[in-house]
């Protein structure tokens, strides 16, 4: 079945769906025909944007609401044909400031949402956007699903916990969960101006402005950036995945790179005149850093069929493009 | 150095040190000549009893207070030399029940009692109460400390998301956190009115009114019941330890027993006449049963040198005589 005969008329309820995944899988869903729902309380600091669904917005119906008061929902969830569930705060920095409120943001918030969910519209299969800080640093690359989980924030700990639930709510009949665990993604619709949304947003709003960027360290640590349309494919097919022997998928780029290598192109694609500085890592973020990374993605090619389909300066320049045509329709 | 000798005039502050395996540890620590604070809020159905204290009560300073409340007991949290980490809620059931209460009570509470302890006494070597319910059904038997985590109800799934608290601090030298995962651990003190501490607690309670007892399902299930004497012990020696290698550890009981095992020692202890009959599972008990369970404690063994002493008769006859003492003077 391709992916239009299935997501057609779907009734698809988007969590987080005006961030920077969330709306780019909404747009997609809405393209696909899918009757969408957007469930977004637009934390300040989250990345969430009425913008993000500009184009779509007489397709998406955008309810402004906490996921955890689940009475603003009630009906969408009760209908939902599935629940593609995003909602939440991703940076580590901000939670080991305030990490009450992290864990209210990703673990409170989808344990009342999750077990609305199960008494609404129990069966439901919900995606889960887990994270790869669940496994904290690495003891050999590339990672696999089923490595030691080892946090070293409280975001990988609050996140780590509800990707649990899903999968024991999943176990026990009431939920039909998949987690996917996503690394560093980039693309169109990457919030520049949120606080803490990872490394790659800054480089990215940095150089759009034609300001040099900086790389804490040396530049040598490994990580494998995944265009955002990669992972709205992975969500696509975790949604419509008949059979699944695992419910924990990893979802990481075609390419790993150091750091110092991404900068690169991404100040070659985007403002060759600029410097690219190392600096010492600040201790804050060095205390919770996990040095080299890169996702083992064959459970989920294997299971899924899924692959990604677009290189790092390929998807470098479709951002680039994406984020020209806003500052000029704007 | 002998435990004597290291915890004599140390101050140890034991949070959950009216409960079940709080207070037999407080009662040891004041014996070996500690200065022990135990904070204790006394939740209803946690098992907590002034009572458990009967003997030290001279000993032991007591601060009614929730470990979140971390202002209540501020000083004695700064003045700490170790802090023994038991206060949370054990009934798998009642966290099934009522998940948003055992959040609050295992992973809430935990995250301020925590944040507290790192400003307060950074560095301070806290030992901490886990619980083998994280790892949900075995793979093999017996398991051990690196297997995949999978817990079946919410309890397990927070006290692992405290776990990772415990782990994350360490990591980050801001606590020196050990965590025992603890298997079916009864003794004296042992909550018998409470609800939901485990089928040991149900057995003893129907035995000594001279009741019958009920197995659910064919009796089959392996368990490796520790007393509570082995378990204190092992709270001792991590809270000794120098080297520590690693920072999590298996406690459980010397022998492997079927649950039909179990019954039948307990039954000829304690009311020979009474009978033991199966029942098929309650399913809201089977759904978060995790079938046959027996600890791999050679990594605690290895580490910290200890071993459990008491073997399960042994430790049920004990167990008897305790509560015949306590009904005696009454």
């Amino acid at each position: 079945m391709t992916e239009h005969d299935f997501y057609l008329d779907r009734r698809a309820l988007v969590t987080g769906g005006l961030g920077f995944i969330g709306s780019n899988l909404a747009v997609r869903l809405a393209r696909l025909g899918a009757q969408v729902t957007v469930v977004d309380s637009c934390v300040p600091g989250c990345g969430a944007s009425d913008s993000n669904l500009e184009g779509v917005h007489h397709l998406v119906r955008v309810i402004r609401a906490n996921i955890a008061d689940t009475a603003e929902f009630e009906r969408e969830l009760a209908q939902a044909d599935i629940v593609f569930n995003l909602a939440g705060e991703i940076s580590h920095s901000r939670s080991m400031e305030d990490p009450l409120r992290d864990l209210e943001l990703n673990t409170v918030a989808q344990l009342k949402f999750l077990s609305a969910a199960c008494a609404l519209r129990r069966g439901v299969r919900v995606v889960y956007a887990g994270t790869r800080q669940v496994y904290g640093p690495a003891a050999e690359l590339p990672v696999g699903e089923d490595v030691l989980i080892n946090p070293t924030d409280f975001n990988g700990v609050h996140k780590r916990a509800a990707e649990l639930y899903h999968q024991m709510l999943t176990r026990m009949g009431k939920l039909d969960g998949v987690v996917l665990r996503l690394t560093n993604v980039y693309g169109p619709r990457l919030g520049l101006h949120a606080h803490g949304q990872g490394f790659l947003s800054v480089f990215l709003r940095r150089l759009l402005d034609g300001d040099g960027i900086e790389i804490f360290g040396d530049g040598a640590q490994l990580r494998d950036p995944i265009y955002s349309e990669d992972v709205v494919e992975a969500f696509l097919l975790a949604g419509m995945a008949r059979e699944l022997p695992h419910r924990i998928f990893n979802v990481g780029g075609p390419e790993t790179l150091s750091v110092a290598a991404i900068a690169g192109i991404m100040r070659d694609e985007i403002a060759p005149e600029t410097a690219v500085r190392c600096r010492p890592f600040p201790p804050d973020h060095l205390a919770f850093d996990i040095g080299s990374y890169s996702s083992d993605t064959s459970r989920i090619r294997r299971d899924l069929g899924w692959q990604p389909r677009t290189g790092f300066r390929a998807g470098i320049r479709e951002t680039v493009r994406w984020f020209a045509g806003v500052s000029t329709s704007r």
